[in-house]
């Protein structure tokens, strides 16, 4: 079934630095990576054990290309579930590429992105959330995100779904069987327990499903939109929340990643803020073209961060204009969490202080009468003042239960698919239990819903769908 | 001597990829290496024997950060000559972050720049010089840099330096003993064999240093510099230069490096090509700025190439202006290459390229009366005509011989200045032997020729040296 040529990648980040790895696998590696390595000690890798280490120099007929150290892994203990080579060479992106193409002269032949785990997925080491867990943890940048890929990794969520599938499967062979024996009317599998199972499962589907909604979000980052006009002190907040991340990192030399500019990780969690305009009364066509993107951002956020300048709130109708453009957010997205920052808190009078205030305590009491909520911060960005209090109502906002209690959280777009529609199969097995369907219907059902369970795990997979999965995979994985 | 404290970096370039490796060195890098590592088969890493393999999690206290790889070497049989671990983690920045903060807290601190070859050096893993190559083997861009590292790194230079200075060695010390016995008025070194040595070590200095004008632009490009006006076809000569060593690697996805503008290789060899404007003669002030500004360019270059729109030199006096233009800049740089690059030949009329042809003749032979020399080229960037002539055109004029034969070639600017004062000492020994100056007066001049050898392997060094050596590496070799 499985393809067994050799294959071979770059699976460091490419560009320079001390060292790369070049890496090897496939039924021939160990071959071909021995008919261009030169040991110091003269061994043979052919014949040298699993999980050893070997120093020596890669070959081009007689020329040394360079020192290397070579790994060697004896299938079926490696990462493939193959025989695998490691090389680790001097991290010059022209020996790189040397030693591959001297490689691919010698039988091997270029990875197709995702391929070294596509193999141990259908070797066997991985199930195909455990693989899909591979690339989620390549690509977490906080603890959150890395927390969730390293569960699923682990195979918490498939042991999950497993349990869940063969459960199901021992109801169905009882179905099968009652459809054996029709004429004879019998009922092997006991209806009371089977609904039972159906509730349970259903009860976990939705538990899942939920997850979902802060697992993506935990992925992806939160996204938060913060209104404010130029000059409020926008840079300045997010690097005052920033900073304080980054000291943690600052000491490591050569770890220091490159900012993307207005994502911040904030207690572990990734954020994404969203820069936009404010939402004014207009009948200037411009401006009004710029408050509807103001909408579109807001719309695509979980919530929205209202900062103004407090020094300014001092002009007349400034305070008014806030609360109108708040109101009027409000009133299009009821659902949304809404804070309202003032910043530069240390720079307002006293007076000024007091009838910011007095006007938002009065509108907030307006607001409970209709049972909505807005949360006010007071903050200065420049003192760093209030910045820790930002964070913890940032973090109020998100459920971290689930992750806090180290739960089973969806976080892929396709498992999340998947079990929706297990979800409906069950729900039609559900109904059909309760109406006295016949075996046969209620065998259909059944089966349509283990179909989705092993969509997940990969117990049922189509090339379409590996070829799916792997493509958003580097090379070199 | 040696600080054994256990040092930690990462080892690959930092950014994404499907794998990295961090590496810690040290008298206890095994042990802090256990203390965050469970093996997946419950082994002792402090058990296990060198160059061996292990898979398990990195454990902080209990929560798993990662599922790891660990490679165990035990000193001397490392690189560093130290034990050492190197960590195979996912590629993730936030893992790489996490696992040295892990480290960090366990005992060891950031390893600086290069200092992990230090140690190597300070355990009598490398020489000095080998030291020094291995930055070089990492910065290699082209194949010329690449093997002239390989061999430095391989001891090639270091074995030729240490050969002159041990038999000097020998000679110094015969000449000591006389100094013992100065009154008895001994001579234990002969002096006709030492004369010879001197000789043969002046030669060989002379060679090395001779080599450096070769190693030095060989190691950092040759500087080219393009005369062109815009239009002539400038960017379509380089592309057309680029695509073909392009070709070779453009189907190893993953390895395509980033292309610096102008910067080409060419059969090899790295070649920079600076961009300048024209020279003619002119009273306009800016344009007599812009030309001061080619001179300065053209100083900097090797070689400096002519490209002309060929269509264009129909035009009247346009290639008189232009062979006063060359002319120009033969008088004023005499020694410097030049070659006059006809381009669009294909659109060239057959009467305008008779034209041509018949005037640089001319000029030809009105140079060769001085014994100077012009060559010309005729190409279409366009058709890639004439490309594959004009890169021979380029290689001819680098000195490739001594590449060739494998012979020592020096690169680096530490060593090009020792031997040049190494060569002063030996010609004042000369001198000496040739003046019978006194034992204790050679004596003296012996000593500063080996001093200067040995810094350069670094038999003799200093904190102060190592620290200016090490500090252009980059963290984690």
């Amino acid at each position: 079934m499985i393809n067994q040529d050799s294959i071979v990648a770059l699976a460091t980040p490419s560009g320079a630095g001390a060292i790369a790895i070049i890496r090897i696998s496939g039924s021939e590696a160990i071959q071909i990576g021995n008919s261009v390595f030169k040991s110091i000690k003269n061994k043979d890798l052919t014949k040298q054990k699993t999980h050893t280490l070997h120093l020596g120099h890669i070959v081009d007929n007689e020329k040394a290309l360079d020192e290397v150290l070579v790994s060697l892994f004896k299938g079926p203990n490696s990462y493939t579930g193959e025989d695998t080579i490691e090389i680790s060479c001097h991290g010059s992106t022209y020996i790189q590429q040397q030693i591959i193409q001297l490689l691919l002269r010698n039988g091997c032949r270029m990875a197709d992105a995702g391929e070294f785990t596509l193999r141990a997925f259908l070797n066997g080491k991985l199930d195909l959330s455990q693989a899909e867990a591979v690339a989620d943890l390549i690509n977490s940048d906080n603890e959150a995100s890395h927390q969730i890929a390293m569960q699923q990794m682990r195979g918490g969520f498939s042991n999950e779904i497993a349990k869940l599938r063969e459960e199901l499967l021992n109801f169905a062979s009882l179905i099968e069987l009652e459809l054996d024996f029709a004429e004879e009317d019998v009922e092997f599998a006991d209806r009371i327990q089977f609904h039972e199972l159906v509730n349970r499962i259903e009860f976990v589907l939705k538990r899942l499903i939920d997850s979902f909604a802060v697992g993506n979000v935990i992925k992806n980052g939160i996204p938060v939109a913060i209104v404010g006009e130029p000059n409020v002190g926008k840079s300045t907040l997010l690097n005052a929340l920033l900073n304080e991340e980054r000291a943690i990192v600052s000491d490591i030399a050569g770890t220091t990643r490159d900012t993307i500019e207005d994502e911040l990780v904030i207690g572990g969690i990734g954020f994404r803020f969203i820069d936009t305009a404010g939402i004014r009364e207009t009948k200037d066509v411009v401006e009004s073209i710029g408050i509807q993107k103001t909408f579109e951002k807001i719309d695509q956020a979980q919530m929205v961060l209202y900062l103004v300048d407090g020094c300014q709130l001092s002009v007349d109708g400034k305070l008014d204009n806030l609360l109108l453009e708040i109101n009027k957010t409000q009133n299009q997205y009821p659902q949304k969490a809404l804070v309202v920052i003032i910043n530069k808190k240390d720079m307002i009078s006293d007076e000024t202080l007091s009838l910011i205030q007095n006007k938002l305590v009065a509108y907030q009491d307006e607001l409970s009468t209709v049972n909505r909520k807005l949360s006010t911060i007071y903050i200065s960005a420049k003192e760093k003042q209030g910045v820790e209090e930002l964070k913890n109502q940032l973090l109020s906002f998100v459920n971290t239960g689930a992750l806090r209690n180290n739960e089973t959280i969806v976080t892929n777009t396709r498992h999340y698919d998947s079990l929706l529609k297990a979800l409906d199969e069950i729900q039609k097995v559900k109904h059909g239990l309760e109406t006295n369907l016949s075996s046969d219907l209620l065998a259909l059902d059944i089966k349509e819903a283990l179909y989705q369970f092993g969509l997940i795990t990969g117990q049922v997979s189509n090339d379409e769908l590996l070829g799916n999965i792997f493509a958003n995979f580097c090379i070199g994985k």
